[in-house]
């Protein structure tokens, strides 16, 4: 997932270094182009998959038909099942449309919970757990140690096991595809918990809400509305998740 | 720009922290919604300005003929003048449209580079400067230090002289606003020179020439598309911009 080049380092010397390969996947949904997202190629269906269904475009895997991903030609090509349907109008950010304003101040939680209700109940989670993700996480990414390139974010069960890492050029990215994955998978995250390499925004609480992900854990800091979405939500949201410390935000841990 | 929250600590003690403001912002031109974007509010019109320019919306500082801003309801009110033209197809990125794709692979970089041309030379600019540029850019973030939650950008001038800083919880919206700036003041960039606290992607090559910046530093790593773009547009990109260290990944330095 990185592409070899030369650079020139501070005393003038040519080196050869590796950047991080970035190129445009464009969505397209029976035949009519949707989205277009600067990613990282690789995992291109489990990434389209968590896209549209952490943004609310469809509702269910079951409406998904079949995705076919060609990385050389960078499109995803999405069937759906009879009958389904998509909401355009989630995509909400970037898009020029004749739609009114519903992303303003209060009125986008408010939005976003009326279409995702909060979790039936808090998952509590052990502090012991959650300090021995970073590492986990830090392992698995393969690419990360050598580009300083890639977002990475991981699906961790109760006990620690991660599920499924992924790493990606895009923050946002990486929690699609860890998500499609589970969502292809037909996982229950009901007891899983989410890690991110990085900050946790308000559109990673909204994703992880999506995926059903009662925790989301970060190494860095959280943003303002990315706490509040979390208290009305019912999740758990840890910050700064930097062993031995880290902060909660949202929620408490079990002990 | 920050918020005052409590926390829970790993001791379980209840802390007093702060966290970076998080909120949308609808961006309205003549009364049409045309994209909502996540930021730290400050600087809305900038913000505005520097998006729209830098996306290709519009096409000049001249067809704006007023922006109202109101940062409680999160609305940037752009009034075109009479006879200006907006493109709106330029909103490529999680863009639901009728319109093909135009941005796969290879053809992205020349959909771009047709649209705005290589800068005509490359301008050369010394180490020393680029060098003493990142604890400026640390001196003037004035929340980073706080949130840990900012991305910082700034516009130097080609002796070091810092000309605008801004930051925000988006690393793009942080380039959008000093652009915006500078839009907005009429500066000419071509002496002048781009520096991001975080890496440097494609999308921040393709701001940078939209508002004509000959080079762009970045204290993090580059993209593949990001020294792709740099290559063909003439610009300079230098990366992990880290004193006394840095590598140059397209162009060159002075001397």
């Amino acid at each position: 997932m990185d592409k070899h080049v030369m650079a020139t380092d501070a005393d003038g010397a040519q080196v050869p270094d590796q950047v991080v390969i970035e190129e445009p996947l464009q969505i397209v949904i029976d035949g009519h182009p949707v989205a277009v997202t600067m990613r990282t190629p690789g995992h291109d269906a489990e990434l389209a998959l968590g896209f549209l269904l952490t943004e609310g475009v469809i509702r269910s895997r079951d409406d998904v038909r079949r995705i076919d991903t060609d990385s050389r030609d960078n499109h995803a090509l999405v069937f759906l099942e009879e009958g389904a349907e998509v909401d355009l109008k989630r995509l909400t950010r970037h898009v020029f449309s004749a739609s009114s304003c519903g992303l303003c101040g209060k009125a986008t939680i408010e939005a976003v919970t009326s279409q995702r209700p909060p979790l039936p109940e808090r998952t509590e989670f052990s502090a012991e757990v959650l300090l021995s993700a970073p590492a986990k996480l830090e392992a698995a990414q393969s690419v990360f140690s050598r580009t300083g390139g890639l977002h990475g974010a991981g699906i961790f069960a109760a006990d620690g096991t991660p599920q499924v890492i992924r790493e990606d050029i895009g923050r946002h990215n990486a929690v699609d595809k860890v998500l499609g994955h589970a969502l292809q998978a037909g996982w229950n995250l009901s007891q899983s918990f989410l890690l991110v390499s990085g900050r946790v925004s308000f559109e990673i609480m909204q994703k992880a809400l999506a995926g059903g992900l009662p925790l989301v854990a970060a190494l860095s800091a959280p943003s303002s509305l990315a706490v509040e979405f979390a208290v009305e939500s019912n999740q758990t949201l840890v910050a700064f998740l930097r062993p031995p410390r880290f902060r909660v935000f949202a929620g408490r841990l079990a002990g």
